[in-house]
């Protein structure tokens, strides 16, 4: 086996996708069951302000700002009982908190945008990002978890809004991450694309999947390859991670080798799935393909595998 | 970036893991609601008999096979509303199923063991293991999601045990898979183990901790060996994963490069951290140390990566 530390580039693919930035301090090891509270009595703290799939972003001159002062912030309504505690920032805590207010009632330097469109814009920098990534996936989880899986009681937030406490059966419960697999099968001529019957016309990515219990990452790229695409895969090869907000998925991306050709596309999941030469998926990728295909915008894991393997995959 | 699919091993180190090695054809992508009902009603179904963390083996002379023939099951008391699907195997379909025998009166020739030690002694094939990974995952995930954690009302199941779903809210929920970042920080000379106070005196094993929501699996990794050891990570590098169905996680196995090498334990965590030069570890891996410490043994991620820097981190 391998021991690819010490050859290993000094900053890992991981870095450079989208969501990836995050620069809080979390202190998981010592959240306080209080810290919420500490934190909101606390002047110096700042809010990351949601609601329903949207970031409040102060329009300062050309650019966006997320941290809202905790002291101007109530014109938002901020449900501060349903605040998650980030960590600390180099200027003080830092916190999510869903927004009561209606969006079309915003004044005018406040813009309510969803968090795709933030991401696909490149509205934040790399990372104010990473702090919604975390912030969206936790205020996600308490709203869909207030009740306690075990016996059904309604729970309560503790740990800032890392763990919930059912008073009834005793249960605590943990914030969830989904773990997916992103595969590019590839030889050095061609790789497999696919899409969706709701993708937007045009688009082609890698295929994807959730890892389901008692599978390794590989296996389970081995799995979705074969089950959606009929291509049976014999190496994997992991390459980057990715946070992905959608409620709190963690993308997992590698690369896969095909031991077969002849695709057999389930039709339930890919509208199409087909091989692309490399020409072509340069094409795609510098949005340049006269059938207008394309791949997905950098920042995505999937357009980090794919320039990846047109770049690198000789 | 580099692409390394290529020039990757033939099979890569998940799969010399414990509980990775899964044969079962899922069929994830066309599972029926009633696949259970139509796989009880194939006299050539097959069962893992489970209860309270045990699987029911069958002593065969020297050897013990987890797999019980529908037919034969009954004296078990299998559960079968709650059975889950597991698949297809070469002989059939496969599910798993709580057992409502009291294990105390069990016949000589059945033997009820827990999921670490049939792990730990390679009581099983690494077939059955990891399909008893797979089934012990799913059942547990079901058993502790009884309740929609949406409203509280109960939740039904659907799928073969792969979804619930609340006929009040209508909310449908899928199983949980717990990613977990294992990590062992080492430089050419020295790695770094640790050992928490429930663990077995004398063992010392790989830093570990779940990843949060909205992280990189290597990000995850820095902040764990950060809060827990006070060591700064530079390079961090995928290396294995492993199904972990203590309940259901995915353990993540990276390796990380130190940039300081004084330790600052955090002692709610961990009562020991500390470097070991090469030598010392060897010996912990082959239980001839003088002192007694040992690393995890085989089949553990752990010991993987331990044995692989011992072994070709040069």
């Amino acid at each position: 086996m391998t021991f690819r530390l010490f050859d290993a580039p000094p900053r890992e693919p991981s870095q450079f996708v989208g969501f990836a930035g995050n620069r809080i301090d979390r202190q998981s090891e010592t959240r306080a069951d209080d810290c919420v509270e500490t934190a909101l009595a606390d002047p110096r703290s700042r809010l990351l302000l949601l609601r329903e799939g949207r970031v409040l972003l102060k329009l300062d001159g050309e650019t966006f700002d997320p941290w809202h002062e905790l002291g101007a912030s109530e014109a938002f309504e901020p449900q501060l009982g349903e605040a998650v505690f980030l960590g600390f920032d180099t200027n003080g805590p830092v916190l999510a908190v869903p927004a009561g207010v209606a969006t079309d009632s915003l004044p005018a330097t406040i813009k309510a945008i969803d968090f795709r469109s933030v991401y696909m814009q490149g509205l934040l920098d790399e990372a104010a990002l990473g702090a919604l990534a975390q912030g969206a996936a936790l205020l996600a989880w308490n709203a869909s978890h207030r009740f306690c899986s075990k016996c059904g009681h309604a729970s309560e937030t503790r740990a800032g809004g890392y763990r919930r406490h059912c008073p009834a059966c005793g249960a605590d419960h943990f914030p969830r991450t989904d773990p997916v697999a992103i595969m590019l099968t590839a030889t050095r001529e061609k790789c497999l694309l696919g899409r969706s019957p709701h993708f937007t016309p045009g688009s082609y990515s890698a295929l994807a999947g959730f890892i389901e219990p008692g599978e390794t990452i590989e296996n389970a790229v081995r799995r979705e390859t074969l089950e959606e695409a009929g291509i049976r895969l014999g190496r994997v090869v992991y390459h980057a991670s990715q946070p992905w907000p959608f409620p709190y998925s963690l993308m997992i991306g590698c690369f896969g080798e095909p031991l077969n050709e002849d695709i057999q596309a389930d039709l339930n999941e890919l509208e199409d799935c087909r091989w692309f030469y490399r020409d072509e998926v340069r094409q795609m990728l510098a949005r340049t393909h006269p059938g207008g295909l394309f791949t997905p915008a950098k920042g995505a894991i999937a357009h980090t595998l794919i320039s990846t393997w047109v770049e690198n995959g000789i």
